[in-house]
C-alpha cells in the first residue's frame, strides 16, 4: 500500500489507471501486475461490511480495467484479486486475501516468463535469424535463454511504430550480448525477401478461445508474410494470456492520432487511423510459446485454456 | 543556368548532387528533371573541342548519377542530355542541344503525370476507399482527376517511415479536396482485414525489364497483402520509368541508419538496416497505371519500353 492511497483513497487507483492508459506502465504482463496490486492497495482503504467492500472493490477493478481495452492480463489479474475478496468473510480477511491475491500474479507473471524461456530456446535457431516486432518482455527471455544456452543467432527488430517498442527489443537484446538490427515496420516483406530468416518472435497480449492472437498492430501482416514463404511464427504466450473469449469479444484498442502525428504537422482536415493491436488469424501462428511448451493454437484450442478467475466475480 | 554554376564552374552541379542525395529534391519525376537541368547547366560552363566537352558531360552525368541508385528516372534524364550532346558537332550546338534537351526531360515529365491522372482515373473506385503507401505526385494526380470527374472515396495513406512520405500524401489530397486519413505502416493488414479497400495505389521509381516495380521500401509487403485479399494493385508509373534492366541489376539503396534513429536513442552495437526501396514480384501488380493506359505487367514486358537514351552515351 502506498502512503498516497493511504493518505486520500482512490489517489493510488487513479494514478495507476492514468499510468496504465497514458503507457508510463506498458506490456501486457506489466499492467496484469500493476492493475492487481493497485487494486489491492485500493482494497485496504475501503471500510464498511464485506458485501459494501466488495461492491467498492468491484468499482475500482471496473475503472482499472477499462485503462487498456486488448490485453486480457490486466483483466484476469484483477479479477484474481475480485475472486479472492469475493471469497472472504471479514473485512480483515478481504484486505489480507487481496494482497495475497496481488501477490500471486506478480509471482505468476514472474514464473511463466522464466518457464516460457527455458521452453521457448529450444525452438530459436543455432546460426540463424530471427525477426521481431515490438517488445515482449517473454519473446527477449527467450531468445537471452537460447544464448545463454549457446546458441548464436541475429536478430532483426522492426522499430514498431508509433511508440517504437522496436528500440526497447534492442536494448534489452543487447544486454544480452545478442547481435541485431532495427529496422522500419514496412522492411519487413524485403527482408524475408532476401534474407533466410528461420522464424518470427513475438508476444501476446491476448490468445482468444479459437486460438487467434492479438498483439502490437503490424503482427497480423508480419505473420501473414512469413507465412507466405513458410517462415514459422511464434508468440511468446504465458497462459495467463490465454482467454475463454471469442476474437469478436476482444476490442482492438484506438488511441490518439497525436501519437502518430503532431497536431502541428497534421494538414487540417485530415483524419488519423491508430488502431494499436490487430488479431492475427491461428493459420498463421506456428505455435505459441507457453510454460508446457510449444502448443499450436489447434492444440491451445482443444486443451483447457488455465484456470481463469470467474466471470461472475464482477458482478 | 544558374548565376552559382556560371561564376563557379562544377559548384551548381555539386549543389544539385547534394540536394538529390540528401532528399532536398525527391521524388522519382523530380529527380529526373532536376538531374537533367543540372548536367544542362553544367554544359553551359564547359569549353573545349566536342570530344572534351562530352568528356566532360560524361563525368558529371556520371556524378549526378551516382547521388541515387534506385530511380531510373535520373539515369535517362541524364542519358537523353548526353545523348543531345553527343549528337551535336560543336561548342555552341552542344550547349543548345544540352538545353533543349533538359527541357524535353521536364516537358515530357508534366505532359507524362497529366495523361496518366486522365487515363488512371477510370480505375479508381467510386464510393469506395483507397490505400495509398508513400508520396507519388503522379498516384496523387490520378486521385485528384478520379474526384474531379465527381467520383468520391476515401483515401488511407500510410506514414511511410522514415521519411514519413505519407505527410505530403494526405497534404497534397486534401489541397484536392480528397478525404484521407493517416495511418501507421504496420496497420496495413489490419485495415485490409477491417474495411472494404478497393484498390492499392502507389507510384514508381523504376519498372523492370521483368514487369517488376521498384517503389518505396514497403510496396512489397502492401502488395502481397492486398494480393491476399484479392485488392487490385496499381503503380502509377510514366513509361519514363521502365527500364530495360532486369530486376537483378537495379540496386536497392540503402541509406544511413539515422535517417532511422538518432544515435542517441540508438543502444551502442545495434546495426540499423534501412532500405529505401523494394522489389515488387510482377505478379502482384494488377497494372501500371500510364500514360497509354492500363498496363499488365506482361503487356508492359511483351510491348517495348518506351524509347530510352543508348547506354552507350555514357562510355
Amino acid at each position: 500500500m502506498s502512503a498516497a492511497s493511504a493518505q486520500r483513497p482512490g489517489q493510488g487507483l487513479r494514478r495507476t489507471v492514468e499510468d496504465i492508459r497514458s503507457m508510463k506502465v506498458r506490456g501486457a504482463g506489466a499492467i496484469g501486475v500493476a492493475g492487481a496490486q493497485a487494486l489491492a492497495d485500493h482494497v485496504q482503504t475501503l471500510e464498511g461490511r464485506p458485501n459494501e467492500v466488495l461492491q467498492g472493490a468491484r468499482q475500482a477493478a471496473c475503472e482499472l480495467d477499462t485503462a487498456r481495452p486488448t490485453a486480457v492480463t490486466l483483466h484476469n489479474g484483477l479479477g484474481w484479486v475480485l475472486a479472492a475478496v469475493a471469497a472472504a468473510s471479514s473485512l480483515a480477511e478481504q484486505k489480507r486475501n487481496a494482497l495475497q491475491a496481488a501477490r500471486l500474479v506478480a509471482e505468476q507473471a514472474k514464473a511463466s516468463k522464466a518457464a516460457i524461456a527455458q521452453q521457448g530456446a529450444r525452438h530459436m535457431p543455432d546460426d540463424g535469424l530471427v525477426l521481431t516486432h515490438c517488445h515482449s518482455s517473454a519473446a527477449v527471455a527467450v531468445l537471452a535463454a537460447a544464448h545463454k544456452a549457446g546458441k548464436r543467432f541475429d536478430v532483426i527488430a522492426t522499430e514498431t511504430r508509433p511508440f517504437r517498442q522496436g528500440l526497447l527489443t534492442v536494448k534489452a537484446l543487447r544486454e544480452a550480448g545478442i547481435d541485431c538490427a532495427l529496422t522500419v515496420d514496412s522492411a519487413v516483406e524485403h527482408h524475408l525477401a532476401t534474407r533466410d530468416v528461420d522464424a518470427v518472435l513475438v508476444g501476446a497480449d491476448a490468445v482468444a478461445r479459437d486460438g487467434s492472437l492479438f498483439n502490437k498492430i503490424g503482427t497480423s501482416g508480419v505473420a501473414a508474410l512469413a507465412h507466405l514463404r513458410d517462415v514459422p511464427v511464434y508468440s511468446a504466450a504465458g497462459l495467463h494470456k490465454f482467454t475463454t473469449r471469442g476474437p469478436e469479444a476482444i476490442p482492438i484498442e484506438e488511441r490518439d492520432g497525436a501519437e502518430v502525428v503532431g497536431l502541428a504537422d497534421l494538414p487540417p482536415g485530415v483524419r488519423v487511423l491508430n488502431p494499436v493491436f490487430d488479431r492475427t488469424p491461428p493459420d498463421r501462428i506456428t505455435g505459441y510459446l507457453t510454460e508446457e511448451g510449444l502448443l499450436s493454437p489447434a492444440k491451445a484450442v482443444a486443451r483447457n485454456v488455465p484456470q481463469l478467475p470467474p466471470e461472475e466475480v464482477w458482478r
